[in-house]
């Protein structure tokens, strides 16, 4: 296992014939070896074909097996060491703290998905037994589970290299629905990419699993990515990334002969809502917290706050001036890519041709092509309501605070946003009677509410919700983190009066695997 | 209440302005009064914003309320008694005893999704605990559960008048997801649909809800339902139509500033398997069988017997020989439309034009403009394989036999199908090895596999999905049928570290509801 520069199909490493994708080093602008050339549409052809035959087989192996190869996945990727690490940080200018957890985030995240498929939930079993003696008519005996849907494409995310690419969310929970998956690979880190790719390729083949279980492709996204996404075998999306990508994969799911579910996560301003007895009583402290929050990871995060909302007067004020204070103190930080940087600088320099002030800008430097300033600007709430401009996302350690003159202006301010991951309270007990008024509107906003906390920090759980209305995702019926992330890629499929022999484990009547039941609608004990 | 030919906007009942539509007597092409005029642009507005202000208060009523309002207007439905089962007699042709069960069946769906809407398991509640001393970062206390998505617009069904139109399945599974519905009627039985509509508004009203909870708007499919569908207040579509009606409504979804989800049930040719042994033993007894399936309601139903496949040989021959006999006997039935007789004898005309031989047709008569003929045809398996017109539902008593020559043909005739709503074994003890062989490929096909049965006559229930693979339907993760069709109008909502106080019922501490909960993962009992 060494680094090629080549696509993996199945368990062939494969030079693409193509444009060669190059890594950037963003604090260095150094571009880094090896190249790897673009796949075509032989490429992707040969995947997806290798994708359907293994789907066949995998869909129908032990769920313990499948939970095995979950966990061999994550193990491999362990004993990849600190070589991964290394890449990562030259191929994304991430620092190896966050980088290191982000491994961590990353395995324990395909081990939760081993737990789920041993656990049974998502099978959403359920039990109808006949009744033979029922009139005017009989009822047969019908048994319901899910199976996948089929091969899953997923689009590696540039700003989790690791969490939300190759072996990340998207592609723990396909595998873990019994979908093989096909990644086209981020082109800011391919050769993290091949790294982690080749530790999939090596739990497939240790695990005894056919070959099309996995592959790996590079090639743009216009391509590549639209030639993945229109294959007839892929039967669903995975896609973090823009808006304007996302709406492209969406659109090119759709005009198939055969539509697909495209699972896009684009875009959230993530409004943090300042009530004022909590600002009364804490408004430094909230601006510090909120700057960590927002200048983490140099703002990359699709939980990143880029939004205040908060009553005018003199808490919110002081809130601004501390905020001001600890972000112009704030160290420039490399962003991921020289678009990510160019699209950062292009969204705070448009904040400036609008009504918004400039409350403060983070430090210059250090001397990097890349390096960003964070930047916090403000507004009231009628300007933000009348130029739809200060409600685009401006990705990175931007934000906008919307002074509001009455809590009329701050409800009015939650009608006219679009569709949000997440949406912050910080409140004092006092606050409790507005809290609860913004809580059903903010519902039909956001996939998560929060309390006295930040947005970003998402934890991979069962209850954890990372989706939305539309734009900050294509389907706001589902999750892409946490556990429920599995049910983006499954269908339901009914026996009627089968007999037991024929029906798949998990169905027969003595429930041999022991997995949850509804019988007659009820839960069995 | 009495039939006025008007729309029901609210609790208003309003004329529309546009082209008259008349239903018109299928058996004797009379044309029915009152005309009811097309709804246009503002009408479509108006129930919307009604229902998008009703979707605030109604969706946070509390769920034993929800189920009241369902059980309301499965009694309303009831109280308008015989008027209804004779207009609707008179609007769609079918016969009293059909009707009367499907007027029971529609009320028995409506008290289903009462007690789903109690019972909670659509919540999908999980509760992950604060871990506050969790090293290196404590977790948060996560909660999570499902509210319903928006306003839901509802296109009836011709076919069945009660059961799938204005208070029929996607309805009830709409109100029970607390999403207020706006129907589109199907302009074949407009005074049909008037009647439910009263039903439904004096319902509403009965329970104190807001009037917005429902509205009832005529029109044509390409102007009402397109601005219907369009409208930036409807947040999901359910349909149950043509393949061509169905794909329209995907493009107008998908067109929109914020694309929504179309659950559109489209075509199906509900493969039957007759196995050998089965064949063998019982080619009689199976035939008949078939042909009371394929005939029943004029085969007016989506998962109508379109096409048998078996081994070719002398049971076979028997098999043709009988259905023959039987369907040759089969008394001409009236169908729903003139349009759907139209297509209907177009489809059998088109057979004619191929390869594929007429086995009989049934009698002719009775005297009516809209009566068919039953029609069972037969072709070969290389025939088929290669003639996509034979992929084609004919929607009506049509049939197509296809002779294969191994299983090798059989399962190639499996993997060239179209998504399905259904596929049936029929099958002996002895058949069970290939049975076995088939249940893989088929489970790919088909949202619902039955053996020893027929398709036709679909159970209300918890385990049933009426849904599968495009083009059965657009959306292969649902089920338009049973309580989990409730599950298409839903999207998952996340409350992180949220005071009690703050929480909905359903999510907090004690449980107050006891409602179904999944804590750490695991099911609580």
């Amino acid at each position: 296992m060494f680094i090629q520069g080549n696509m993996l199909i199945g368990q062939q490493s494969v030079k693409g014939n193509g444009r060669l994708i190059h890594a950037v080093n963003p604090a260095t602008g150094e571009r880094l070896e090896p190249g790897y050339g673009a796949g075509d549409a032989s490429d992707v052809d040969r995947a997806c074909q290798l994708a359907w035959e293994a789907f066949h087989i995998y869909r129908r192996r032990p769920q313990r097996e499948r939970a095995a190869f979950l966990r061999a996945v994550a193990s491999e990727i362990e004993g990849l060491g600190d070589a991964l690490i290394e890449r990562a940080m030259q191929e994304s200018g991430l620092p190896r703290g966050r980088l290191e957890g982000e491994r961590g985030r990353t395995c324990g995240q395909l081990r939760l998905f081993a737990d789920v498929v041993k656990a049974g939930e998502w099978l959403d079993v359920r039990v109808d037994p006949a009744l033979p003696e029922r009139t005017p008519l009989p009822r047969s005996d019908l048994r319901q589970r899910h199976i996948g849907v089929g091969p899953v494409a997923v689009f590696g995310a540039s700003n989790f290299p690791l969490a939300f690419s190759v072996a990340g969310g998207d592609t723990a929970s396909a595998l873990a629905a019994g979908c093989p998956v096909v990644v086209k690979a981020h082109s800011a880190h391919p050769c993290t990419s091949e790294l982690v790719g080749f530790a999939v390729q090596k739990a497939v083949q240790a695990c005894g699993l056919p070959e099309g279980v996995f592959s790996l492709l590079f090639g743009s996204g216009r391509d590549l990515g639209q030639a993945l996404v229109a294959h007839p075998r892929i039967q669903a999306v995975g896609f973090t990334g823009s808006r304007a990508g996302g709406l492209a994969l969406m659109k090119a799911a759709q005009a198939r002969p055969q539509p697909i579910p495209v699972y896009a996560e684009m875009s959230s301003l993530n409004p943090v809502f300042l009530l004022p007895q909590a600002l009364a009583d804490s408004a430094e402290a909230l601006a510090d917290g909120f700057v960590g929050s927002l200048t983490m990871g140099a703002g990359q995060f699709c939980t990143n706050p880029g939004l205040v909302v908060a009553l005018a007067g003199p808490d919110l004020e002081r809130f601004m001036a501390q905020a001001g204070k600890m972000l112009s103190g704030s160290a420039a930080q490399t962003m991921l890519t020289p678009g990510i940087h160019d699209a950062y600088q292009q969204g705070v320099q448009q904040w400036t041709s609008t009504s918004a002030r400039e409350v403060a800008r983070g430090e210059m430097g250090p001397e990097s092509d890349n390096a960003c300033q964070a930047a916090l600007f403000a507004t009231t709430a009628s300007e933000f309501l009348t130029d739809e401009s200060l409600h685009e996302e401006v990705f990175g350690s931007a934000s906008l605070v919307v002074e509001c003159q009455d809590e009329a202006e701050l409800l009015d301010i939650i009608d006219h946003l679009e569709g949000q991951l997440t949406a912050t309270l910080h409140m004092a007990d006092s606050d409790a009677a507005l809290a609860g008024k913004l809580m059903a509107p903010l519902e039909l906003k956001a996939g998560r509410i929060l309390a006295n906390g930040w947005p970003t920090g998402v934890e991979v759980c069962h209850a954890m919700v990372h989706g939305g209305p539309f734009p900050a995702t294509s389907d706001t019926r589902s999750t892409s983190v946490g556990s429920g992330a599995i049910h983006r890629f499954l269908r339901p499929v009914c026996y009627q009066n089968l007999a037991d022999a024929l029906l798949p484990d998990e169905l027969k009547q003595d429930n041999p695997l022991g997995v949850p039941r509804l019988v007659d609608g009820k839960r069995e004990v």
